[in-house]
């Protein structure tokens, strides 16, 4: 009763179910709504490219040039991919659904597999950035970032399990914020560098790296920097939330994105090397351009809280998109079936909670840190990413609708770029953590295909099929007593409402005791018979089972067994009484034609 | 069934009630099966006292001679008094039982509390030690310690849980060979220093220490070595144990195990200080003295295996003595009663795994390091050697037998020398670790009353006198369904045997599921009618709740409520599940009147 005023209080009053409604988008709204996944990579894409391009020397930093293009590039390869996505799948079409209806089953669960871990992630990694624009601006903090990250975790996790329905206003004004201010911060910060009003600032001679500039460290950059794409695909995903008509509408805001994507990245990226800013573990790179531009001013502090506010909203999109998902692998019966279960709030509860507790997770053993996660995020996204575009090339070619073979143009080259991408993350990151990833997929589908088969022989089992009821059943009620008291009197009178032939039943460990109950029952044990069972070895089971067993005459004849039972007025009174029940109902668990009843006696202190 | 057999494997067959026989120990038995617990001390309570003293450099180092002749006094003293509870406790005398009985139960109490806690730290300590004693003879293992303490611990356990029968023999021959090979040492090492054959060597100069030589540091050494007088109380627990006369024997005993004790404990303290030996963290003192002496022979090795093995036979006394104290708690009923209930081996069984696992816990948090876990020890003793010997005092002035007079002086300086002992060792160790005994001593105290009053007031609710049994119960039977497949007809044709007037309860969340759970109904319903719940909500509970309380119309009318549960034929299946049932009986638990009952539905994958 307590826990359930606790959870009013965290959750809000049930919502009915006929209070599910639609919200329809706007292009603006749905700009805001759909882009704070991917905008909010540019908090740590950039980071992470000169991170690895260090390890090679100040002189291999200038790489992060032609590397940040490559990947605008493929931004704009990936988008216009997708364009045709939204164009075929009108009703929305994540990974999961595109890849099962078009490559079938399997290629359907490993997109499924990598979109669930990617979410988990998308979180972790989201959270650690946000946080880490705190730390950034308010140092002392840097100490406490693992206890932020988690809080950050649950305040998200209890906004989504009471239902955030008004997510399009609340999602806008964070979201332009972001884009405004970092707009802002590059065009001054241009204009500074060009007319010469902000000082520049060549690298410092930094040590020689411990690496050499090779191809796979180059490789390697470009792989942390393809970061900046994680979230494109959510406008794909959401066409049906748009305004009329929808995929159009999409269409424009999917474009919108990508400009601003490739806008915000490069600018960051230039800027960054224009003024010879180092990566820091307790300065982000974004805070460390801004302060170098704005100085500690209040614009400064704008930025900072433009981006941890979008990056908390990208880790709110995980939110909607995991337990969605999770309905989805649910109702096709590979997950089990609680993820399919709306809660109070018309939510889904259950995926709410799982993502929560496996981002935390992932938070506190990485220490909060995005650097650490960045390893394990992409290799999902791109395998997504894949997956999505080659089952559209096969959706075009089996279908050829109108204009299908430019629009298979599109989707091939965005399936073969995003393949190659996902290959080299796969391989120039495996040692940092990117294994866990690549065996974690593969077990996952293992897991979904065992889930569905047993569902599917369960569905089997209880298949009324041509099953004809067999004859009724008959049923033996007897009472397990170790002494006789109220609880037990109360647990007698009910074996005797349920049957007129109830029997009490005393395994007997010491003739004493048993001399003591018999003399009780002369005097209390209201005519129902006292059988005692001998048992040697002082076991209660082996004698009990046995008279079970003596009893079973037939198919259709069940065994009640009666246990009174202590029911404390506290919880931690519960030890105090031997579980001799809990031990009695799982010796019988497995047993067919026994079914036992506790019959509970309240105690009052 | 699988459990059942692992359980087998490891603990035995089961012994019969009339297999229960005692041992009688000769003298030359009972001095190995009491002793190892004291003696074993040796083993670790010289470099405890140079771990301290070194806190103020090597000029500190020699105080540990006039601190072991302490020492020596205080081990008389406190085996004269122990000799006199021998006489006036044939029976043997634990600390609890000789508290309860002179002192009253709140200081029964105490020391009861002061032996649990000691009982968990002689298993943690003398593991520590019987590892350390391998590690320091097999340098490599000394990395894998603390995995080592637990593979000990677990052992010992099992070995307990078997019940270890032939204990006598098989103590004998390590204590002798722990008593023997220590004593060549000492004579041949004494020898050695006398007439010049073995180097002896000054203590080097070692820098000055940061503490200077005070009162308190003299005093903390003195507290680290006082562990020596670990476990000398055994004797007078186990007169029962001594062939005839037991007191007299016991006595007997009592004072060579005090004698050899002092002899070997001066013997090792006065050659680890003429050989200039360090305590070192990777190596134990007697591990150097030994080497120095023997080098790395065959000796050397037989000396090692000797300590290792009485400290792991001393870890062994305390799955005798805790379990046996739990007994009496339980019995008494200050602990949960389960702790009275002998296993199929006619062992304590939860006692046993109870101090395993607690030992355990220790070692893992402690690192398996025996000077980390010193500070919490002696407490506990020392409190127990109080109480045990203040309660002598009070015997002898109330019952004034014979020689009361003098044996009362010898019980009142004991208990005095152990009562300052104990509040010196209290304060030197407060900070260190010991704070941890002193807050948990009277927690334990407060928890034992708390159950003590949860019995008796439950004792007083189920009590029969002046009851009179209400009249017959009566009850309905409704089968709570979801669907209708062959798991469902089970539990209906249980309700059917249970009551003819049975009905099915539906709770309906979407009407479209209702027209076809109606539709089989219609063809497969067997007679029972279907009442449908409606729950805007999506709720379970709360129709339901309504719908029993409208059912509830007298005192002796109950609800029951049959379940359909399947059972999966694998533990991992139990997820894929809605655990409905658990959630109906989770509410249904507190309410009266209302009894939950699950139909076993057995899946065959």
């Amino acid at each position: 009763m307590r826990l359930h005023r606790l959870k009013r209080l965290f959750v809000g009053t049930p919502l009915p179910t006929a209070q599910q409604r639609h919200e329809r988008l706007g292009k603006t709204t749905a700009l805001a709504v759909f882009a704070s996944d991917a905008l909010s990579s540019v908090a740590y894409a950039t980071e992470e490219i000169l991170l690895v391009l260090i390890l090679a020397g100040s002189v291999a930093l200038s790489y992060s040039l032609p590397i940040a293009v490559a990947i605008a590039v493929l931004i704009a390869i990936v988008v216009s991919s997708y364009r045709q996505t939204i164009h075929a799948y009108p009703q929305g079409g994540g990974a999961y659904i595109v890849s099962k209806d078009n490559l079938g089953t399997c290629a359907g669960l490993v997109a499924g597999a990598a979109l669930l871990i990617d979410y988990v992630l998308t979180v972790a990694v989201s959270v650690a950035a946000g946080v880490a624009a705190v730390t950034s601006a308010v140092p002392v903090l840097f100490r406490y970032r693992v206890w932020l990250c988690v809080a950050a975790v649950v305040v998200v996790a209890v906004a989504n399990l009471r239902g955030i329905r008004e997510s399009g206003n609340l999602v806008a004004a964070p979201t332009y914020l972001f884009i405004g201010s970092l707009g802002v911060l590059l065009v001054y910060g241009g204009l500074g560098a060009i007319f010469d009003f902000i000082p520049e600032a060549p690298y410092p001679q930094h040590p020689p790296g411990l690496e050499g500039v090779g191809l796979f460290l180059i490789l390697r950059a470009f792989s942390s920097g393809c970061t900046a794409l994680t979230g494109v695909e959510a406008v794909s995903d959401g066409v049906p939330a748009f305004k009329r008509p929808e995929a159009q509408n999409a269409r424009v805001v999917l474009t919108w994105l990508g400009a601003i994507l490739i806008t915000l990245f490069l600018g960051i990226t230039v800027l960054t090397y224009d003024f010879g800013i180092l990566p820091r573990p307790e300065e982000t790179v974004i805070s460390q351009v801004a302060r170098h531009v704005f100085g500690r001013s209040a614009f400064y502090y704008v930025i900072q809280a433009g981006t941890m506010l979008i990056l908390l909203l990208a880790a709110n999109t995980s939110f909607a998109d995991f337990p969605r998902l999770s309905f989805f692998l649910a109702r096709d019966r590979f997950i089990p079936r609680q993820f399919a279960a709306q809660g109070d709030r018309l939510v889904f509860s259950n995926g709410i909670v799982i993502l929560a507790g496996l981002a935390t997770l992932l938070l506190v053993v990485f220490g909060g840190d995005t650097h650490a996660l960045i390893p394990l995020y992409a290799v999902g996204v791109f395998l997504s990413f894949t997956l999505s575009q080659a089952s559209m090339v096969r959706r075009w070619l089996r279908l050829r609708e109108e204009g299908w073979w430019w629009r298979s143009w599109f989707n091939g080259l965005g399936a073969l770029v995003t393949g190659l991408v996902m290959l080299t993350i796969a391989a120039t990151k495996f040692t940092h953590g990117a294994w866990i990833v690549v065996f974690l997929i593969p077990t996952l589908v293992v897991m979904f295909l065992s889930v569905h088969r047993h569902y599917e022989k369960v569905a089997e089992q209880l298949s009324l099929e041509g099953f004809a009821p067999p004859p009724p059943m008959t049923t033996t009620v007897l009472v397990l007593v170790g002494d006789l008291h109220r609880g037990v009197i109360k647990a007698i009178q009910y074996a005797q409402a349920l049957s007129p032939n109830a029997k009490a039943v005393f395994v007997e460990t010491d003739p004493e005791r048993t001399r003591k109950l018999e003399e009780k029952w002369r005097k209390m044990g209201m005519g129902v018979p006292l059988i005692v069972l001998t048992s040697p070895y002082r076991s209660l089971l082996g004698p009990l089972l046995e008279y079970i067993d003596h009893l079973q005459t037939d198919e259709n004849h069940v065994v009640t067994i009666v246990l009174p039972e202590f029911i404390p007025a506290r919880w931690w009174q519960l030890g105090l009484h031997n579980q001799t029940a809990l031990l009695i109902k799982g010796a019988m668990l497995f047993r067919k034609n026994v079914i036992v009843t506790d019959v509970p006696f309240h105690l009052k202190h």
